[in-house]
């Protein structure tokens, strides 16, 4: 079950968004971050996808993350490029410029805001699928986009050669299993990408191809020694690792607003990641900062130096007093409100 | 009940986005909309709402479509314009575009796409009323976007003076009572309006102040008498009224694609609105096709004659012999695959 | 519209269910407070609804409440009696029971549990009516239970003689209307009640003919007046009466574990209702002596002398020192934690 | 991994109610199913579950079916019983009857049609986890009843030794393996059954105990080799045997009106399992008599020869002539409506 055949393989790191103080897009950074995350050894890179929150730069900027992601890759690895956008014409339009820049393939998710029919998705994705200059890989994920059905899915594997994959954030293992049934038999080159990192050892294990992982960016050496202790049938000791990477992955996706848990992880990891585009309140900013530090001491449980050195410091750190001010006012602010 | 002064008042009718036949915006076609609508004697005017089609536009076409729209009415009505971007740099910026442009205020939805918490939306929408150069109506449409709180809605309101109102089309009259019930007391000016047309007369009733109806692009006369009916105090007539356009809105609204069932509506009364940006399968065609047909019927029975006209033809129209052969077709087949 | 001849109308009052100190059911405790809500004034009762933990009586128990509430009230106003059971043979067998006891109607829930298609319930309901010995109601609170879709509302009211009327706790004002518009004019008789507070006024206004409302058995004085103000045309004071409510209805329904708010308010009006079915944690408790003093204060402000003592009462206590103590002791246990 | 310690293991076989002519639970038949089962080598024995029916037979039926299950298995393998009751006196008492038929265990869900908060949720299994005469599995079904969260869950492993393990349908194998990750451990004995068949070998691999699953009913002999063969670590072949349990267990659930798909199966199998107890529309018996032909002949791929000879008899069905009719009537109707 381990000799997969499919187009894509492997691990696909998504890119986090690093900005400047100005907020703008550090394009030094990211070409930075392309080195590291070569150098670890990942499968692929991954760009403008939702943790690397592409619906929140503009046209232009999406269109250089993927430029510069690319230009730096220069062959090394394979770039799966996200190129959803609000309407055909321009989708179109990047899928070109992300076939211009050499890009394996582009990544598209259903579209989002409108609720639409399964009838008129695949429609849409069929159309774009004949214009297309560069092969897609269908993206789900239905917490933020509209679902795409199995058996849409699935028709459109069978018809379309431009469509060669899927990658799946749904968390639904089920659905995971019910493409693999429904596509591989006909079309074994067909990708069943990922996106979920709890589900990476279950997912190759019932014959997956490999995944798209937020914590990949993060803990490469982590994930892809996961990935190749999987693929070698080390079960017993792949399950081991997967369970290892529950907490942190946990910690990174619970903190306050996505994806700043994962960026925080970059930081920790010795990336000036920059603030935060969409912003955080007060309580949230504290929030954070604390998640920080546990972010911090579940990486350094993996031997980063620059994690434990993260997570001494955030132990180091005595007990607010400001914030201890804070619950006392409020207890006695709720004491005299009563009287 | 019937006193308000509320700063915006009465219904905005929100443009669809007209195409010519190559699928670009046709500017002439929503300038005589705009001519039309105002002639009709509308309160005011709504650019780029979700009727719009506002996501499948670019940043150009919605700069345009506000432009287009504000300086048509040149001031005879005021104009309220969708300024709704994915980050808060291209939203502010769109802002000072709509107040160079004079229009009275802007309405901005929850962000779309990522589930965010109530406390970022609050922090996001406190950052823009502060610098935004135009008042702001907070538009909420869970279905599409981040649902805004009550609470939230209710202590920006108190605090902002920049934001002057709301628009609801959660379709949940308790809500629009609870925003009522919880700010005009102590901000009187703060305009509530409804943006689900079935409920238009029960929120004039409970001290709403208008409201943003798609209907009341295709029905303009009908929207505007119901609306003056219910101001005037008298109810019994309101009431008949409001029954009156049950069937017609969820006629457009439950035809394929939202919004085609209004752009058919529109089509209708004489506007060539040209072909659907989102692309529609076949069979979702003739669908539409055939609830054009019912559209018009009961736009006819408002007495416009062009609806008339439309109805009869629909009528006219003999059984498609083609898909009596296509149904035969799928009859037989059935009846072989099974032996 | 308020010349209604509907089979039901008025304000049907729901019981709670009194508990004794054993947890057994109170049935001198019930019959007092029947007694107390037909001096109040009020339309009818309606027995083992959701407010009267239905659910959580056994099958005996909800026969007694039926029983002995129908006993008590003698003819002098007409019972709805709650008969949903699990399955259709005890369902049926509940109908006679309740039709042995004289009540003027049943209330079915749609089946709860398991997911069914509209199709099963159309079915489920047809088969009752037709074997039922006395007239239904169609409950629908698609929160607990399976929602009846209008269509088959429709369908049924038109061809069961026995489907009288339905009752609607969806919270929905637009489902309301659609529920008039497609049967009113066919079945003037049907009644068409309201299963939401909030929404009575807008409901009544709309051609609605009453509800059954949980806070009509702990305000009973102004329920009925609120529904007999709106019944004579009188709108503006009928909808700050309206408004009025809102508070109190909003403290009940929240309070922690329902209907333990509503039993609450019973307690306030001088009825010992005894301990919670369903257990509550200590943190729950505590909140919920929290609440009861706010809907003490909330009730009193209608005039209710016992409710203003007990709101007296309520703003007499100190701040409970044992709270703070605990919450310094859990900052204390916060800071060492970390050391 | 596959050493298991777990208190309970293996797969627990849920029954279906088979029903006389009239209606009435068939004691014989569900004496005889137990038999064919013991014979068939499962592990346990799991009754009243939601494929049981629980909740539309009487409380008195639901006692029966127990007891029948529990003297007839006497003591050759371990009973699971559902024992949950819609009140905390009601669920101990069966909780009681259970022990006293020597179940091994009882099997408890969520309460139902009230929404709980999770603080409810908890007092109420600590409650009877302290009052239980006999250790007691959560039953985690949030389709249909309250969810029980992964907290709450792993506080109530910890502390009460009374929970000795759960069962989950949630079809969510991250929520499965969160479990594990948090409870396994501390309590190395605490079972984690999964309740949903696609995932028997996932969950297994990823350190489950095995499952209770109603496919078990309807082929034992397929689910228990390919429980012994993950059992064994031959995770390949285990795979692929449960790929191919997929279409057959899918076609059972997308029956009409569950559980009457798995019904259907056992039917298929040689039980006369009776009438549905929860009617059927004349259309879903239409779709009822058609699934279950396509499931036999997905069981006779098992080699079943009393299901290969189910599906040559569907097979050899000529096209009912009856339904042609129907169509030609119905495309003729729907002609001459329009004109």
């Amino acid at each position: 079950m381990n000799r997969t055949i499919a187009s894509l393989q492997g691990i696909y790191v998504p890119n986090i968004a690093p900005y400047d103080a100005q907020g703008r897009l550090d394009a030094d950074l990211l070409r930075r971050m392309v080195e590291w995350l070569i150098d670890k050894g990942v499968s692929g890179l991954y760009s403008n996808g939702s943790l690397g929150e592409f619906i929140r730069l503009s046209y232009d900027e999406r269109k250089r993350v993927t430029q510069i992601i690319a230009e730096q890759a220069a062959g090394r690895v394979p770039i799966l490029a996200g190129a959803a956008e609000s309407n055909m014409e321009m989708t179109l339009s990047m899928c070109r410029h992300c076939a211009d820049f050499g890009c394996r393939a582009v990544s598209l998710t259903g579209p989002y805001y409108y609720k639409l029919s399964q009838e008129s998705i695949e429609e849409y994705f069929r159309q774009i699928a004949v214009a297309s200059p560069i092969d897609i890989v269908i993206y789900n994920i239905p917490m933020f986009a509209s679902e795409i059905s199995v058996p849409v899915l699935t028709r459109m594997a069978l018809d379309c050669p431009r469509i060669i994959g899927t990658k799946d954030s749904s968390k639904d293992l089920c659905r995971f299993m019910h493409v693999n049934h429904a596509i591989k038999d006909q079309r074994p080159d067909f990708a069943n990408l990922v996106g979920w990192e709890e589900l990476l050892v279950p997912s190759l294990l019932m014959g997956g191809d490999g995944g798209t992982l937020s914590t990949a960016g993060v803990a490469p050496e982590v994930i892809m020694q996961l990935y190749h202790t999987a693929r070698s049938g080390d079960w017993e000791r792949a399950i081991q690792m997967q369970y290892r990477i529950l907490d942190v992955f946990q910690a990174m996706l619970s903190a306050p607003n996505f994806p700043e848990g994962f960026r925080s992880g970059y930081s920790i990891r010795g990336f000036n990641v920059g603030p935060a585009r969409f912003p955080n309140s007060r309580k949230e900013k504290e929030c954070l900062a604390e998640v920080q530090g546990k972010i911090a001491c579940l990486l350094a449980e993996f031997g980063f130096p620059e994690a434990a050195q993260a997570c001494q410091r955030a132990n180091d750190g005595t007990f607010p007093s400001q914030e201890l001010e804070r619950i006392v006012d409020e207890v006695a602010a709720q004491f005299f409100n009563r009287h």
